[in-house]
């Protein structure tokens, strides 16, 4: 049994960690940390929970309990990986990241993004980006894994094709994306009530979303030269989903794109590509930790469209922290996480 | 290996079931029929299966293909279920209806209630009403398992410990109940648009609901006397759940509730008692095959509010019936249902 | 033209007071006031009245301006019109308050719900409670008037008429209301989120809540003698709406309720009697000044189901308010509430 | 008083229609039609409209009383204008078509679309596209006005001003646009039920939507030649809204974007180019008839991002008729249109 601590256990992705872990048949959540609800159940925190966890409650963060589990998920706002990464490393313990702290490869860059300064820029070297369609080898051998953002992934797994095989010019890329709401986490906010939110659709941070160096640092990777991108964030009235719709110019419109994307991903075990014509909903990966992703070529023309869709809080989050733990510790890679989404 | 055949998975039940029995450790779904959608793939009907059940697809209801299963489920419209059942019951397969045509002891009023006449009188002796709360021996040894309704499952088992006990007035009981949309199945029909339900709140049914005498007769036989029940039914712009308000007056206000509802569901492994002063949300219970309960006194006063929540698709309908399967074959009770509610 | 100002305008009924406004043939805002928002233009915060009130900054609460004003309108949380209606009743202006200050007629009642003082018992002889369907004579003449609370206005009007004509047993009524989130303001909360409101039901404040007394103060006066309410609110998934489900026991069965109800609300501008065996939908009010109510016996029985909607910003707030301002200047009582609910 | 007519008054068009017209200051509806729902009051399909049509029921087709009228509004699936139109206008009567039967001027592009002969081919030479930001002139002396769909609504209006400044490459547009369900209509249907639509977002359409020709014709003739249109549409968990987000390329990044689209908006009553920065919500013109616009450079680019948002009953639909109607008649061209939208 895996040994598993949580830092920071009570936003969306702290919940989410545990409903998966709660089916995962090889890891026991051993510790949970909150300064803020230090004592509290973490069934009366999230009664979705009772019955699964009544052994467990929130305690102050702390290196010799950490350090005592085989590895730590820190589900934290960014900042707080910086200051205790290094600590916990040197107890042994495997850290699994899934704020920003570790995602961005340039101290530099991230300090612009983040408007403070790196607080751990000597980790950045053996940092892995936790992407397991691109990075599996490097996850298996890590000690710090820097798990990818929601919009990230969604844009990342529906780009990388066209980009690795040369198809796409890389300097006018467009990702239209939409998000659910619990994207903004669970902290009290005007914005995020449900009379702003719902029955509304609105863009935001059209100017610079702190996720464009993210996804533009692994477009690059991809593509092996600069990319240039047009990010697009909007609000979407859903609690869960990430619909990413791509738009790219290809010079050359005879590629069979449906047979590109199925032999990228033909391994892949939380990757689906869909028939050709397909629409897929976000409704289809609910508490899934897959992406499903269709290729477009519309009106015979030279621009692509790939619409790619996960679960923000799963194979965007959480779901994605433990398909590393499981690469990580050797274990069967859907373990935990084989459950069908919800729906309807 | 439990054989599972499934007759008329096309709707919100059948794909419930097949998404709980995807999880389950001991049974595999062998067929499933659906005269509409013949040929189609169930993963093409319902992405969210998508590599669960690439094997499967819908077929012409068939008894012999049905009869080599050891349970067939019936997520079928009222009427199908007469008229297949004793030919099925014949070739040795068990059944578990999730529909209502065995759920009311009285071939007569089943009529009144559904408008034309009972089809299989000759095999309501031998139903059994399929809540363990109450019938777990019964369920054991049956072959015809009829599964509540989902009104029927949140009332009886907010009501039943006060009934059982002899505390209320069982001439003045009310429930006051809200279901999410899935209540209302999956046909295409103006009132369910998402135009119509959404953002909105309406009672139907007031005069008189199909559910009412399935209630009354599992309140009486609680109550061991008639009851006067006032039953209304509302729609809620919510797709899964069941949030039951039930009122009923005690004539001794001295009784200690809290520990009366504790006592009773003590061992069940599906209804969650939760602490004094609780209320229970129904999201805490999304895709869960539970039932949380809460019960009130409000301002010291005689009047008695229980509060019960399920999923309607859920412990309201398919996870009853795995629930039911479970019980039927010796299996666990908790196979295949014990992963948490989705939340947020 | 009437001259308006408001006290606490930032919230949602604040801006439901100024679309409704907006639309007013004889009444101009002149004045509005925020101390978190000074300076800030109310398009800047809500853009839908971009293009409506160019010229209207919100202010400093200040006497001066809002006693040259011919009414102030108080959309502010408790005590605030307590500390300022003193004074600005001295210069003349008529005040009209719709939060919770002067709607209980008992200073120590008050104290108990709200926690704190009464901070103007000495107004309370004068305030007039703002239900024209009870007292437009009284607030024809008024200076101070209290404007029913959300749940009070749709439970009233409901059970009025019963109570009026004495049919009721007033010993037992019980009220299990739905209301939209909008009800719960627009103060940043956990609870208030989109991601743990929507997709949910639950009860809240079953063991009181502060619209008790505020009800039950009113179902006395029309039933000339104490009764006994069993009063539950429930959050619903929807921004606006009320839906109060009521129940009630009649000694005689054979008075027509059809026709009571309809001769009740004969004359009344904003009470719509629907026809025999409805169930009136929230959105059918939907930012619109209406309480639509349809009554049922169901199953012939002695319990009457009364179903009363209403948009809780509109006829429950804000809507109610104008049309006090009507009736208290002499305008028709129409003026500014014409528009039809949107819809859908 | 202009007398109107509308023929198929029952959809959501129909509807918003009667609901604008309510408020009408110099309009008065004479006569609806259905063929389905002859004989009902429309108050009784439509409960938010009780009080203000008691007189109107829906009648069948007649081309007399249709005739007799001033205006007649086709509400109606395509097609149907097709057939009547010519009748009618040799009765004198002027028609505004909100279906799509008259926006293409071109008759084989219709087929082409539509799947069906042109009905009326002699009458394209006369009909005028209804989009009075650019056709306001025309549409004053015309006898047959095509209301134009909500995405071309929406779309053009943010292209515009791009396209007649020759400042954005016209072989490479993308309009990536979201929709509220009632696009969709009120006709039942499985994928507009609310389990199926809410919590989800998915493109639609994408290899080819009808409204990609009319926007490509409109955008044409504004750019003064071809363009290269990618149009993809997506259905958004919300009842009313578009949102259009655009993206073109500019050669020239020395243009101020602001100025150029406040300087082309500038007399329009109905389009509102808010401050540079902004992020316009649908919610802000929920039930408005106003198109909203954000133009943005993100990251100092060569790629402008246009953000536009109408409600597609209103300003993309039964709004949008209506200000044609009050053009058609000399009247003021805000006049029955002048309410703020609803928010929250």
């Amino acid at each position: 049994m895996i040994k598993v601590g949580i830092v920071g256990g009570t936003g969306y992705t702290g919940v989410e960690l545990l409903r998966l872990l709660a089916q995962h048949p090889e890891a026991h959540v051993e510790v949970i940390t909150s300064r803020s609800e230090e004592g509290l159940c973490v069934a009366d925190m999230y009664p979705n929970l009772r019955g699964h966890y009544d052994y467990l409650r929130f305690s102050v963060p702390d290196v010799a309990a950490l350090g005592a589990c085989d590895v730590v998920f820190f589900a934290t706002p960014h900042g707080v990986a910086h200051s205790l990464a290094g600590e916990l490393l040197a107890t042994g313990v495997k850290i699994i990241d899934l704020s920003a702290d570790f995602r961005l490869r340039d101290a530099e860059e991230w300090s612009r993004w983040y408007h403070q300064p790196h607080g751990a820029p000597e980790l950045l070297g053996e940092a892995v980006y936790g992407l397991p369609e691109v990075n599996r080898e490097a996850i298996r051998g890590a000690r710090l894994i820097a798990v990818p953002g929601c919009y990230p992934t969604a844009t990342q797994l529906g780009f990388i094709p066209l980009l690795e095989a040369g198809l796409a010019d890389p300097a006018r890329l467009v990702a239209d994306c939409k998000s659910g709401v619990s994207g903004a986490g669970r902290g009290a906010s005007v914005p995020s009530l449900f009379c702003e939110a719902t029955e509304s659709m609105k863009a935001y941070g059209v100017a610079g979303h702190r996720h464009l160096p993210e996804i533009r640092q692994g477009l690059q990777l991809a593509a092996g030269q600069p990319v240039g991108l047009t990010f697009v964030p909007h609000l979407t009235p859903m609690i869960r989903g990430i619909h990413a719709s791509l738009y790219a110019t290809v010079a050359d419109t005879s590629v069979d794109l449906q047979a590109l994307f199925e032999q990228r991903y033909a391994d892949e075990p939380f990757v689906d590509v869909m028939p050709a014509g397909s629409h897929p909903e976000t409704r289809s990966v609910r508490g899934a930790n897959v992406c499903r992703i269709a290729v477009h070529r519309p009106q015979g023309g030279d621009t692509v469209v790939v619409l790619s869709v996960i679960d923000n809080l799963t194979k965007g989050a959480s779901g994605q922290a433990v398909q590393n733990m499981n690469i990580l510790f050797g274990l069967d890679e859907r373990a935990g996480l084989a459950q069908p989404a919800l729906m309807p």
